[in-house]
């Protein structure tokens, strides 16, 4: 292992948290927050950057990294990045358990959402705006924005960082003049998350939070262009406007977008776009989605205590497949009481999440798509021995070598969804009973194997909120410290795709070749 | 598709068929059972020997088989053979709805023992005799014992419906002279059911069924055998003895071996035996599983209403485990109410299945053993690419084929899982409330998520009983007739391991080549 070279990177990315940090502290000062808030901030930032430049003293014998390297980086970078980041939680004692300020650090850099805050208008601005801001920085990955924007670095080992960091099977076709493409992908990243703060502006502000506007419009676009999902109001999206929520749901959808796809429009290529199965795929589940849930609410086939008009019923229906399906995890009213043909949906397009290279969590469409074309050409080899696939994705060829890559993938995703399960089984919650009160009114729910399967769900996928005791209108507080450990780490598998996770704890990798 | 020879084959299927109805039958006359119950199983009889003759008259051209006939012909004989094994129960009156009654006799050929009947105490002895039987007629495949046994077929076509019917990745090494040791395996199936017969007879009858301990032995040791799971008494196997209750535990267990494992015995190959990795991996996963189970009930970290003294609580901390790893399903106490580290065991060892090669369903030990191992071939080749792996299994070489389908395999089946589950989602029942009378008490519980995932699960599994609504004291009685088709369907997918059926419905299959 290149130690030093790996120190060196660990320490930049360091510096860089740091500097990313003056940004909470930054509001600290807006809303002249107490000492012991500032503190909080200035702490870590003292401690990053003093531990990030005594990194860089280091002279690596060698500049590149191999592929196991790269991908054990990345995989402690966001181990790093979350220890330091959960210190302010500590420090001004909004989250005084040290292990539950990691779960919900983690949760926001994975772009999970999933809380451990029970009483969320007791956070400070400054905590608040450090929790969406992590579902920005983390959104579009840490590792390859320091790579891409650091001249220093080499090609290939970027590579092997973008290909352990970046979500999806394959990496986009964009890849080879990549420093240059990435710095577009960021912009556009910027832009629209700009333009979503601009569109909530549109808006009437939320009655009794008329000052807040702008600070909840950019917590909002944070958390929407990174698919992450903290709230900072009771209730989720709740109180918003109908205008501002369609808007979101209108942006989820967006970021759940391969972001190549918005490169190809840039350059003039609609056809493309328009062309891509993935894309397709994306828009027909979205579309099915919607129409199952809304069906499922203005149907009333089975007995569910709210009563929408047909606009929120279909309001309500896009947002929350918009939101689940892109892994955000934002909620507009307590889903966790709907009809089953809505919950089934719903978890559902958890699974699937939305296109590979978007911010989105869970398996990703491009995998579901290539999953089925490959059992496709199974069953075909099956009925014809001679039969020679000539199959293709994104029209391009479909290896053989990508079908069993994704097959492989999806294996382990439903193995570690089992394993985590029953890790959970150990938490003296289960079997607790739950007082939840929502837009559904007051109502109570044994912590059962429900809300284990769907809280794992939830955190491989990077949603957040769950369903029965771990629902939109309940948190993670209770589970065991044993429990919170699993989960972070098992968010931490799902946003890096497992594999860098896997490379980082295995002894093999650390062992002199 | 050579539809003539197809329709020889499954001409002697069903004429097989009628034969082993003779069975039945003569069950009617021994108890006396009304003209009714008679004519239930004779009209079937004369319907299918009478076919099955008329299909015998037909010449094809050419006598052997191609792969996907043979696939496409295997799905066909399963259902087949639930179309017509269903029409007894219709005919006396027992399971009165057609499609109940399909989902009855296709529960039992797939040995997986859900059930449709609420009040067992209703059935005559020669429905009870039926359903069991089926169980141990499916066990081992009825194709493979029609083409063994039938000397006109030819070792290459019979080569492609053993692989069709055979649990488990690989056709077991002893395939090579397959005739003789397909007989031997038949051989060693008959004893072991005989010998559990026997086994059964040594405890004392069960108070109030005296004269019936022959008969349920038998029923017993069918179910065993092939690892179905119909119970026949209220309370599945509660009302059993201790002593019988451990025998059905050791015969679980050992009906969930692979069959080529007690050849290696008989042959003398005993070191062989203790060598094979999936036997390991079945003997680790079974102990373990009983630990965390036995542990939950005697710990009591969670509060559950039955009190177990600590004897019952590893009597049916075994029972369960070997029930639900080897998929039969059969209980002797309300595991619905369990705390959840040993619900979790169960849903887990509900996935895993027991050994391939023998008579359980489930994913197949062999399996997960060999996508572990895939998985750490993945991460080895990440971490140096140079790496050249050297993988054994069973000590064979591993090819990457069977590692690549075992993957496609997996997801296939956790696809199947999720869009089944989807499709309980439209049902009427779901949200219903279900009263549950059992050993733990009157409670009641919701139709919900769960017990449609865990329906889904048991019946993909062939295991039968699943949780909550459809717990092991309650029954798929509620489900509406479309899920009880697409539930009947998923039981096959999951005996004839998903392939065969997706052949057999593929518009390829069928086109001229």
């Amino acid at each position: 292992m290149n130690y030093k070279k790996l120190g060196k990177i660990l320490g930049k990315i360091m510096i860089l948290e740091g500097i990313l940090m003056l940004a909470p502290l930054a509001v600290c000062f807006v809303y002249r927050e107490s000492f012991k808030h500032i503190l909080a901030f200035a702490v870590p930032i003292a401690a990053l950057v003093l531990i990030g430049i005594l990194l860089q003293l280091s002279k690596p014998q060698r500049n590149t990294l191999y592929q196991k390297e790269g991908f054990a980086l990345t995989a402690m970078v966001w181990i790093v990045m979350a220890l330091f980041g959960a210190i302010p939680f500590v420090i001004n004692g909004e989250i005084p358990n040290y292990v539950d300020a990691c779960f919900e650090i983690m949760s926001g850099f994975t772009t999970t959402g999933a809380s451990v805050v029970t009483d969320i208008t007791k956070l400070s601005h400054s905590s608040l705006f450090w929790r969406s801001f992590s579902h920005w920085i983390g959104g579009m990955g840490i590792l390859v924005f320091v790579l891409i924007f650091i001249p220093e670095s080499n090609e290939g080992s970027s590579m092997h960082l973008l290909r352990a960091e970046s979500p999806g099977p394959q990496v986009g076709k964009i890849v080879s003049k990549m420093k240059v493409t990435t710095r577009i992908l960021y912009l556009i990243y910027l832009g629209l998350t700009v333009l979503e703060v601009v569109v909530l502006m549109l808006d009437r502000p939320i009655p009794g939070y008329e000052n807040e506007q702008f600070f909840f419009s950019l917590l909002t676009a944070f958390g929407c262009a990174g698919t992450g999902g903290f709230g900072f109001l009771p209730g989720s999206m709740e109180m918003f406007h109908p205008f501002s929520q369609y808007a979101m749901s209108i942006f989820l959808i967006l970021f759940g977008c391969n972001f190549s796809l918005y490169y190809l429009l840039l350059i003039g290529k609609v056809r493309q776009v328009l062309k891509s199965e993935e894309f397709r795929a994306y828009f027909l589940i979205v579309g099915a989605a919607v129409a199952f849930v809304f069906i499922s609410l203005v149907g009333r086939f089975e007995a569910f205590p709210q009563t929408y008009t047909t606009e929120e019923a279909f309001r309500h229906s896009l947002f929350q497949v918009s939101s689940l399906i892109t892994t955000a995890g934002f909620t507009t009213t307590d889903y966790n009481v709907w009809p089953m043909l809505a919950t089934s949906s719903l978890i559902v397009v958890m699974f699937f999440g939305a296109m590979a290279g978007s911010t989105a969590g869970g398996i990703k469409l491009s995998r579901i798509v290539i999953a089925v074309k490959g059992t496709y050409i199974n069953v075909r080899k099956l009925i014809n021995p001679r039969y020679v696939p000539k199959a293709k994705f994104e029209d391009k060829g479909l290896e053989e070598k990508t079908i069993n890559d994704v097959f492989a993938f999806i294996t382990l995703y439903f193995f570690i969804l089992i394993a985590v399960i029953f890790l959970l089984a150990f938490d003296p919650v289960n079997g607790e009973v739950v007082t939840i009160v929502s837009d559904a009114g007051t109502y109570t729910v044994k912590h059962g194997f429900f809300s284990n399967f769907s809280a794992t769900l939830a955190c491989i996928s990077n949603v957040g909120p769950a369903f029965e005791a771990v629902g939109p209108y309940a948190s993670y507080v209770g589970y065991s410290v044993f429990s919170k450990i699993i989960l972070t780490l098992t968010m931490m598998l799902g946003r890096l795709e497992i594999l860098p996770v896997l490379i980082l704890f295995s002894p093999k990798t650390w062992k002199k070749v």
